[in-house]
Protein backbone atom coordinates (compact mmCIF):
# COMPACT_ATOMS: atom_id res chain seq x y z
CA UNK A 1 0.00 0.00 0.00
CA UNK A 2 0.97 3.77 -0.55
CA UNK A 3 -0.11 5.88 2.04
CA UNK A 4 0.04 10.23 2.13
CA UNK A 5 2.76 11.20 4.48
CA UNK A 6 3.17 11.27 7.87
CA UNK A 7 4.81 13.78 10.10
CA UNK A 8 5.41 11.52 13.23
CA UNK A 9 6.10 8.28 11.27
CA UNK A 10 9.71 8.89 10.43
CA UNK A 11 10.22 9.42 14.32
CA UNK A 12 7.84 6.52 15.37
CA UNK A 13 10.18 4.13 12.75
CA UNK A 14 13.55 5.32 14.69
CA UNK A 15 12.03 4.98 17.99
CA UNK A 16 9.88 1.72 17.90
CA UNK A 17 11.13 -1.29 19.67
CA UNK A 18 9.35 -3.18 17.52
CA UNK A 19 11.13 -2.53 14.06
CA UNK A 20 14.05 -4.03 13.03
CA UNK A 21 16.10 -1.51 11.99
CA UNK A 22 18.65 -3.73 10.12
CA UNK A 23 17.01 -6.62 8.94
CA UNK A 24 20.25 -8.04 7.48
CA UNK A 25 21.38 -8.27 11.15
CA UNK A 26 18.83 -10.83 11.26
CA UNK A 27 19.36 -12.55 8.23
CA UNK A 28 18.80 -16.63 8.08
CA UNK A 29 18.93 -16.24 11.58
CA UNK A 30 15.57 -14.99 12.44
CA UNK A 31 14.59 -16.94 15.35
CA UNK A 32 17.84 -15.09 17.15
CA UNK A 33 15.52 -12.04 17.23
CA UNK A 34 13.12 -13.89 19.60
CA UNK A 35 15.67 -15.48 21.07
CA UNK A 36 13.25 -18.57 22.03
CA UNK A 37 11.49 -21.40 20.07
CA UNK A 38 8.31 -20.36 19.23
CA UNK A 39 7.27 -20.81 15.78
CA UNK A 40 7.24 -17.84 13.34
CA UNK A 41 3.74 -16.60 11.83
CA UNK A 42 4.65 -13.70 8.56
CA UNK A 43 2.18 -11.14 7.24
CA UNK A 44 3.28 -9.97 3.66
CA UNK A 45 2.25 -6.82 3.26
CA UNK A 46 0.46 -5.60 7.04
CA UNK A 47 -0.81 -2.36 5.62
CA UNK A 48 -1.84 -0.20 8.69
CA UNK A 49 -0.98 -3.68 10.87
CA UNK A 50 -4.53 -4.01 12.67
CA UNK A 51 -4.00 -7.89 11.63
CA UNK A 52 -0.98 -8.68 12.96
CA UNK A 53 -1.10 -6.58 16.13
CA UNK A 54 -4.26 -8.02 17.18
CA UNK A 55 -3.18 -11.68 16.15
CA UNK A 56 0.16 -11.17 18.49
CA UNK A 57 -1.35 -10.06 20.80
CA UNK A 58 -4.00 -12.95 21.00
CA UNK A 59 -1.37 -15.61 20.48
CA UNK A 60 1.68 -14.56 22.12
CA UNK A 61 2.38 -18.02 21.98
CA UNK A 62 3.27 -17.61 18.77
CA UNK A 63 6.16 -15.61 17.23
CA UNK A 64 4.86 -13.28 14.66
CA UNK A 65 6.65 -10.89 12.27
CA UNK A 66 5.06 -8.26 9.56
CA UNK A 67 6.62 -7.37 6.55
CA UNK A 68 5.67 -3.85 4.43
CA UNK A 69 7.54 -1.81 1.94
CA UNK A 70 5.81 1.45 2.84
CA UNK A 71 7.28 2.66 5.80
CA UNK A 72 4.59 4.93 6.51
CA UNK A 73 2.20 2.32 6.59
CA UNK A 74 5.09 0.42 8.75
CA UNK A 75 5.07 3.45 11.12
CA UNK A 76 1.21 2.73 11.75
CA UNK A 77 1.96 -0.27 12.24
CA UNK A 78 4.59 0.60 14.70
CA UNK A 79 2.52 2.75 16.67
CA UNK A 80 0.01 0.13 17.05
CA UNK A 81 2.55 -2.37 18.12
CA UNK A 82 3.43 -0.44 21.17
CA UNK A 83 2.95 -2.97 24.11
CA UNK A 84 3.50 -6.21 22.67
CA UNK A 85 7.18 -6.04 22.00
CA UNK A 86 7.86 -9.61 23.09
CA UNK A 87 6.51 -11.87 20.13
CA UNK A 88 6.39 -8.96 17.63
CA UNK A 89 8.46 -7.80 14.78
CA UNK A 90 8.57 -5.58 11.94
CA UNK A 91 10.43 -5.24 9.07
CA UNK A 92 10.17 -2.46 6.19
CA UNK A 93 10.59 -5.06 3.43
CA UNK A 94 9.32 -6.02 -0.19
CA UNK A 95 7.44 -9.86 -0.37
CA UNK A 96 10.41 -10.68 -2.92
CA UNK A 97 13.04 -10.36 -0.39
CA UNK A 98 11.91 -13.01 1.92
CA UNK A 99 14.43 -15.47 0.64
CA UNK A 100 17.52 -12.85 1.67
CA UNK A 101 16.25 -13.19 5.16
CA UNK A 102 14.78 -16.66 5.93
CA UNK A 103 15.78 -20.28 5.55
CA UNK A 104 13.06 -23.09 4.58
CA UNK A 105 11.86 -23.70 7.31
CA UNK A 106 11.84 -21.14 9.33
CA UNK A 107 8.78 -19.34 8.53
CA UNK A 108 5.34 -22.14 9.93
CA UNK A 109 2.63 -19.66 8.44
CA UNK A 110 2.02 -16.91 5.53
CA UNK A 111 -0.83 -14.25 6.14
CA UNK A 112 -1.91 -12.93 2.90
CA UNK A 113 -4.59 -10.25 3.73
CA UNK A 114 -6.12 -8.03 0.84
CA UNK A 115 -3.06 -7.96 -1.36
CA UNK A 116 -3.11 -6.08 -4.67
CA UNK A 117 -5.47 -7.27 -7.11
CA UNK A 118 -3.24 -6.29 -9.97
CA UNK A 119 -5.17 -5.38 -13.19
CA UNK A 120 -7.48 -8.23 -14.92
CA UNK A 121 -3.95 -8.54 -18.00
CA UNK A 122 -1.99 -11.49 -18.27
CA UNK A 123 1.20 -9.28 -17.94
CA UNK A 124 0.39 -7.93 -14.42
CA UNK A 125 -0.59 -11.68 -13.25
CA UNK A 126 2.82 -12.24 -12.11
CA UNK A 127 2.85 -9.47 -9.27
CA UNK A 128 -0.14 -11.01 -7.48
CA UNK A 129 1.31 -12.33 -4.41
CA UNK A 130 -0.88 -15.80 -5.13
CA UNK A 131 0.93 -16.09 -8.84
CA UNK A 132 2.55 -19.71 -8.83
CA UNK A 133 5.86 -18.24 -9.12
CA UNK A 134 5.25 -16.71 -5.45
CA UNK A 135 3.68 -20.03 -4.34
CA UNK A 136 7.13 -21.92 -5.84
CA UNK A 137 9.03 -19.08 -3.56
CA UNK A 138 6.89 -20.31 -0.71
CA UNK A 139 7.74 -24.15 -1.10
CA UNK A 140 11.32 -23.18 -1.04
CA UNK A 141 11.34 -21.66 1.70
CA UNK A 142 9.02 -24.73 3.18
CA UNK A 143 5.95 -22.76 4.59
CA UNK A 144 3.53 -25.55 4.95
CA UNK A 145 0.85 -22.97 5.44
CA UNK A 146 -1.02 -19.74 3.96
CA UNK A 147 -4.00 -18.24 4.98
CA UNK A 148 -5.38 -15.71 2.56
CA UNK A 149 -8.31 -13.60 2.68
CA UNK A 150 -9.46 -10.66 0.19
CA UNK A 151 -13.02 -8.87 -1.77
CA UNK A 152 -11.50 -9.14 -4.94
CA UNK A 153 -13.63 -12.01 -6.67
CA UNK A 154 -11.11 -12.09 -9.71
CA UNK A 155 -7.72 -12.27 -7.65
CA UNK A 156 -9.57 -15.33 -5.45
CA UNK A 157 -10.47 -17.28 -8.44
CA UNK A 158 -7.16 -17.07 -9.89
CA UNK A 159 -5.65 -17.99 -6.37
CA UNK A 160 -7.77 -20.95 -6.74
CA UNK A 161 -6.39 -21.84 -9.75
CA UNK A 162 -3.02 -20.97 -8.88
CA UNK A 163 -2.58 -22.92 -5.60
CA UNK A 164 -4.38 -25.85 -7.25
CA UNK A 165 -1.96 -26.05 -10.00
CA UNK A 166 0.82 -26.61 -7.37
CA UNK A 167 -0.97 -29.09 -5.40
CA UNK A 168 -2.24 -27.07 -1.73
CA UNK A 169 -4.92 -28.48 -0.43
CA UNK A 170 -7.58 -25.71 0.50
CA UNK A 171 -9.60 -26.40 3.42
CA UNK A 172 -11.90 -23.64 5.51
CA UNK A 173 -12.55 -21.85 2.63
CA UNK A 174 -15.15 -19.37 2.78
CA UNK A 175 -16.82 -17.65 -0.09
CA UNK A 176 -19.00 -15.24 2.68
CA UNK A 177 -16.57 -14.78 5.69
CA UNK A 178 -18.88 -12.33 7.45
CA UNK A 179 -21.60 -14.67 6.85
CA UNK A 180 -19.76 -18.19 7.40
CA UNK A 181 -20.31 -18.14 11.80
CA UNK A 182 -16.34 -18.03 11.42
CA UNK A 183 -15.62 -16.37 15.17
CA UNK A 184 -12.29 -15.53 15.33
CA UNK A 185 -11.32 -13.79 12.68
CA UNK A 186 -9.66 -10.63 13.23
CA UNK A 187 -10.29 -7.70 10.20
CA UNK A 188 -7.97 -5.45 8.60
CA UNK A 189 -8.19 -1.76 8.03
CA UNK A 190 -9.46 -2.51 4.75
CA UNK A 191 -11.49 -5.87 5.59
CA UNK A 192 -13.99 -3.38 7.61
CA UNK A 193 -14.20 -0.78 5.17
CA UNK A 194 -15.05 -2.70 2.29
CA UNK A 195 -16.56 -5.69 4.08
CA UNK A 196 -20.39 -4.14 3.97
CA UNK A 197 -20.30 -3.99 -0.28
CA UNK A 198 -19.32 -7.47 -0.87
CA UNK A 199 -18.22 -10.87 0.47
CA UNK A 200 -14.84 -11.39 1.72
CA UNK A 201 -13.36 -14.86 0.57
CA UNK A 202 -10.83 -16.74 2.79
CA UNK A 203 -9.12 -19.76 2.46
CA UNK A 204 -6.51 -21.89 4.73
CA UNK A 205 -4.46 -23.66 2.53
CA UNK A 206 -1.53 -26.35 3.01
CA UNK A 207 1.37 -28.16 1.80
CA UNK A 208 3.44 -31.13 2.94
CA UNK A 209 6.84 -29.89 1.98
CA UNK B 1 -35.14 -33.84 -7.90
CA UNK B 2 -38.38 -35.03 -7.11
CA UNK B 3 -41.39 -33.64 -9.13
CA UNK B 4 -45.20 -34.04 -9.35
CA UNK B 5 -46.52 -36.54 -11.78
CA UNK B 6 -47.36 -35.97 -15.11
CA UNK B 7 -49.86 -37.75 -16.81
CA UNK B 8 -47.78 -37.85 -20.12
CA UNK B 9 -44.91 -38.94 -18.26
CA UNK B 10 -45.16 -42.66 -19.13
CA UNK B 11 -45.99 -42.77 -22.41
CA UNK B 12 -42.84 -40.40 -23.21
CA UNK B 13 -40.51 -42.64 -21.37
CA UNK B 14 -42.33 -45.75 -23.14
CA UNK B 15 -41.90 -44.42 -26.92
CA UNK B 16 -39.18 -41.66 -26.59
CA UNK B 17 -36.43 -42.92 -28.58
CA UNK B 18 -33.26 -41.46 -26.50
CA UNK B 19 -34.05 -43.15 -23.84
CA UNK B 20 -31.93 -46.56 -22.86
CA UNK B 21 -35.45 -48.68 -21.88
CA UNK B 22 -32.89 -51.35 -20.82
CA UNK B 23 -29.60 -50.17 -20.01
CA UNK B 24 -28.29 -53.61 -18.25
CA UNK B 25 -27.94 -54.78 -22.38
CA UNK B 26 -25.21 -51.76 -22.33
CA UNK B 27 -23.70 -52.19 -19.46
CA UNK B 28 -19.89 -51.79 -19.69
CA UNK B 29 -20.16 -51.54 -23.61
CA UNK B 30 -21.69 -47.79 -23.82
CA UNK B 31 -19.92 -47.12 -26.80
CA UNK B 32 -21.79 -49.25 -28.70
CA UNK B 33 -24.96 -47.65 -28.36
CA UNK B 34 -23.71 -44.81 -30.21
CA UNK B 35 -21.78 -46.89 -33.00
CA UNK B 36 -19.00 -44.52 -33.22
CA UNK B 37 -15.45 -43.46 -31.64
CA UNK B 38 -17.04 -40.62 -30.45
CA UNK B 39 -16.02 -39.40 -27.01
CA UNK B 40 -18.68 -40.23 -24.09
CA UNK B 41 -20.01 -36.45 -21.61
CA UNK B 42 -22.31 -38.00 -19.07
CA UNK B 43 -24.51 -35.15 -16.54
CA UNK B 44 -25.15 -36.32 -13.41
CA UNK B 45 -28.84 -35.90 -12.52
CA UNK B 46 -30.00 -33.86 -15.45
CA UNK B 47 -33.50 -32.95 -13.79
CA UNK B 48 -35.41 -31.57 -16.97
CA UNK B 49 -32.76 -31.43 -19.11
CA UNK B 50 -32.78 -28.14 -20.61
CA UNK B 51 -28.36 -28.50 -19.81
CA UNK B 52 -28.39 -31.78 -21.81
CA UNK B 53 -30.44 -31.56 -24.72
CA UNK B 54 -28.80 -27.89 -25.54
CA UNK B 55 -25.69 -28.91 -25.20
CA UNK B 56 -25.69 -31.59 -26.76
CA UNK B 57 -27.57 -29.80 -30.02
CA UNK B 58 -24.52 -27.83 -29.67
CA UNK B 59 -21.44 -30.41 -29.72
CA UNK B 60 -22.81 -33.19 -31.82
CA UNK B 61 -19.45 -34.18 -32.10
CA UNK B 62 -19.69 -35.31 -28.15
CA UNK B 63 -21.84 -38.24 -27.27
CA UNK B 64 -23.61 -37.24 -24.42
CA UNK B 65 -25.75 -38.88 -21.92
CA UNK B 66 -27.51 -37.91 -18.94
CA UNK B 67 -28.83 -39.91 -16.00
CA UNK B 68 -31.63 -38.65 -13.60
CA UNK B 69 -33.10 -40.91 -11.27
CA UNK B 70 -36.59 -39.18 -11.08
CA UNK B 71 -38.50 -40.98 -13.96
CA UNK B 72 -40.77 -37.61 -14.38
CA UNK B 73 -38.24 -35.25 -14.26
CA UNK B 74 -36.56 -37.74 -17.17
CA UNK B 75 -39.74 -38.06 -19.01
CA UNK B 76 -39.30 -33.95 -19.30
CA UNK B 77 -35.73 -34.60 -20.69
CA UNK B 78 -36.97 -36.78 -23.15
CA UNK B 79 -39.34 -34.56 -24.32
CA UNK B 80 -36.89 -32.37 -24.78
CA UNK B 81 -34.85 -34.72 -26.48
CA UNK B 82 -36.50 -35.17 -29.46
CA UNK B 83 -34.52 -34.71 -32.75
CA UNK B 84 -31.55 -35.02 -31.29
CA UNK B 85 -31.60 -38.76 -31.15
CA UNK B 86 -27.87 -39.50 -32.83
CA UNK B 87 -25.94 -38.44 -29.76
CA UNK B 88 -27.81 -38.42 -26.95
CA UNK B 89 -29.14 -41.16 -24.52
CA UNK B 90 -30.78 -41.04 -21.48
CA UNK B 91 -30.68 -43.33 -18.57
CA UNK B 92 -32.85 -43.81 -15.51
CA UNK B 93 -30.20 -44.42 -13.01
CA UNK B 94 -28.33 -43.30 -9.45
CA UNK B 95 -25.00 -41.37 -9.50
CA UNK B 96 -24.00 -43.98 -7.21
CA UNK B 97 -24.95 -47.04 -10.25
CA UNK B 98 -21.93 -45.67 -12.54
CA UNK B 99 -19.84 -48.33 -11.59
CA UNK B 100 -22.19 -51.06 -13.07
CA UNK B 101 -22.32 -49.74 -16.13
CA UNK B 102 -18.77 -47.90 -17.16
CA UNK B 103 -15.76 -49.32 -17.29
CA UNK B 104 -12.75 -46.57 -16.58
CA UNK B 105 -11.79 -44.69 -19.50
CA UNK B 106 -15.13 -44.43 -21.12
CA UNK B 107 -16.79 -41.36 -19.72
CA UNK B 108 -14.59 -38.07 -20.73
CA UNK B 109 -16.50 -35.63 -18.79
CA UNK B 110 -19.13 -35.60 -15.87
CA UNK B 111 -21.25 -32.77 -15.72
CA UNK B 112 -22.57 -31.96 -12.23
CA UNK B 113 -25.19 -28.88 -12.12
CA UNK B 114 -26.60 -27.94 -9.13
CA UNK B 115 -27.17 -31.16 -7.62
CA UNK B 116 -28.81 -31.56 -4.04
CA UNK B 117 -26.76 -29.70 -1.44
CA UNK B 118 -27.75 -31.95 1.53
CA UNK B 119 -28.22 -29.89 4.84
CA UNK B 120 -25.07 -28.78 6.53
CA UNK B 121 -24.87 -31.78 9.29
CA UNK B 122 -22.08 -34.09 8.61
CA UNK B 123 -24.06 -36.64 8.63
CA UNK B 124 -25.32 -35.91 4.98
CA UNK B 125 -22.38 -34.51 3.61
CA UNK B 126 -21.76 -38.06 2.34
CA UNK B 127 -24.45 -37.85 -0.40
CA UNK B 128 -22.74 -34.52 -1.91
CA UNK B 129 -21.83 -35.54 -5.71
CA UNK B 130 -18.86 -34.02 -4.89
CA UNK B 131 -17.60 -35.45 -1.35
CA UNK B 132 -14.47 -37.26 -1.54
CA UNK B 133 -16.04 -40.92 -1.89
CA UNK B 134 -17.84 -39.70 -5.00
CA UNK B 135 -14.59 -38.54 -6.10
CA UNK B 136 -12.74 -41.54 -5.48
CA UNK B 137 -15.52 -43.34 -7.27
CA UNK B 138 -14.91 -40.93 -10.58
CA UNK B 139 -11.27 -41.46 -10.35
CA UNK B 140 -11.81 -45.32 -10.35
CA UNK B 141 -13.72 -44.98 -13.53
CA UNK B 142 -11.29 -42.35 -14.58
CA UNK B 143 -12.93 -39.70 -15.70
CA UNK B 144 -10.96 -37.22 -16.47
CA UNK B 145 -12.77 -33.92 -16.66
CA UNK B 146 -15.81 -32.36 -14.41
CA UNK B 147 -17.77 -29.23 -14.80
CA UNK B 148 -19.34 -28.11 -11.47
CA UNK B 149 -22.14 -25.43 -11.20
CA UNK B 150 -24.27 -24.60 -7.82
CA UNK B 151 -25.84 -21.71 -6.67
CA UNK B 152 -25.26 -23.11 -2.91
CA UNK B 153 -22.03 -21.08 -1.35
CA UNK B 154 -22.01 -23.45 1.29
CA UNK B 155 -21.84 -26.62 -1.33
CA UNK B 156 -18.86 -25.32 -3.32
CA UNK B 157 -16.67 -24.28 -0.44
CA UNK B 158 -17.16 -27.30 0.50
CA UNK B 159 -16.44 -29.07 -3.02
CA UNK B 160 -13.29 -26.80 -3.28
CA UNK B 161 -12.17 -28.56 -0.13
CA UNK B 162 -13.20 -32.34 -1.12
CA UNK B 163 -11.26 -31.35 -4.86
CA UNK B 164 -8.14 -30.16 -3.18
CA UNK B 165 -8.15 -32.70 -0.99
CA UNK B 166 -7.90 -35.41 -3.66
CA UNK B 167 -5.64 -33.45 -5.55
CA UNK B 168 -7.66 -32.34 -8.60
CA UNK B 169 -6.63 -29.66 -10.53
CA UNK B 170 -9.16 -26.70 -10.53
CA UNK B 171 -9.45 -24.12 -13.46
CA UNK B 172 -11.55 -21.18 -14.96
CA UNK B 173 -12.97 -21.28 -11.19
CA UNK B 174 -15.64 -18.58 -11.32
CA UNK B 175 -17.76 -17.25 -8.39
CA UNK B 176 -20.29 -14.84 -10.24
CA UNK B 177 -20.35 -17.05 -13.31
CA UNK B 178 -23.36 -14.73 -14.72
CA UNK B 179 -21.10 -11.55 -14.31
CA UNK B 180 -18.03 -13.22 -15.15
CA UNK B 181 -18.12 -12.91 -19.03
CA UNK B 182 -18.40 -16.43 -19.22
CA UNK B 183 -20.31 -16.40 -23.35
CA UNK B 184 -20.97 -19.86 -23.70
CA UNK B 185 -22.49 -20.83 -20.51
CA UNK B 186 -25.74 -23.09 -20.99
CA UNK B 187 -28.34 -22.85 -18.34
CA UNK B 188 -30.26 -25.57 -16.48
CA UNK B 189 -33.79 -24.37 -15.45
CA UNK B 190 -33.18 -23.84 -11.64
CA UNK B 191 -30.21 -22.08 -12.93
CA UNK B 192 -32.52 -19.44 -14.33
CA UNK B 193 -35.35 -19.28 -11.75
CA UNK B 194 -32.30 -18.71 -9.31
CA UNK B 195 -29.58 -16.54 -10.55
CA UNK B 196 -30.88 -13.57 -9.84
CA UNK B 197 -31.26 -13.96 -6.38
CA UNK B 198 -27.33 -14.70 -5.92
CA UNK B 199 -24.31 -15.45 -7.32
CA UNK B 200 -23.64 -19.01 -9.25
CA UNK B 201 -20.51 -20.61 -8.72
CA UNK B 202 -18.92 -23.04 -11.19
CA UNK B 203 -15.66 -24.73 -11.92
CA UNK B 204 -13.70 -26.71 -14.11
CA UNK B 205 -11.51 -29.60 -12.29
CA UNK B 206 -9.18 -32.14 -14.03
CA UNK B 207 -7.07 -34.80 -12.88
CA UNK B 208 -4.60 -37.04 -14.53
CA UNK B 209 -5.22 -40.56 -14.12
Amino acid sequence: MRMRKKPWAANELADNPNILHDPSAYAYKMPEYFNNNQPIHLELGCGKGRFITKTAARYPEINHLAIERDATAMAVTARLSRGIEASLGLLILDATELPEYFLPGQIKRLYINFCDPWPRKKKWAKRRLTHVDFLEMYEKLEIPEIFFKTDNRILFEFSINQFSERGWIMKNISLDLHNSGMEDNIMTEYEEKFSPHGPIYRMETYKKL
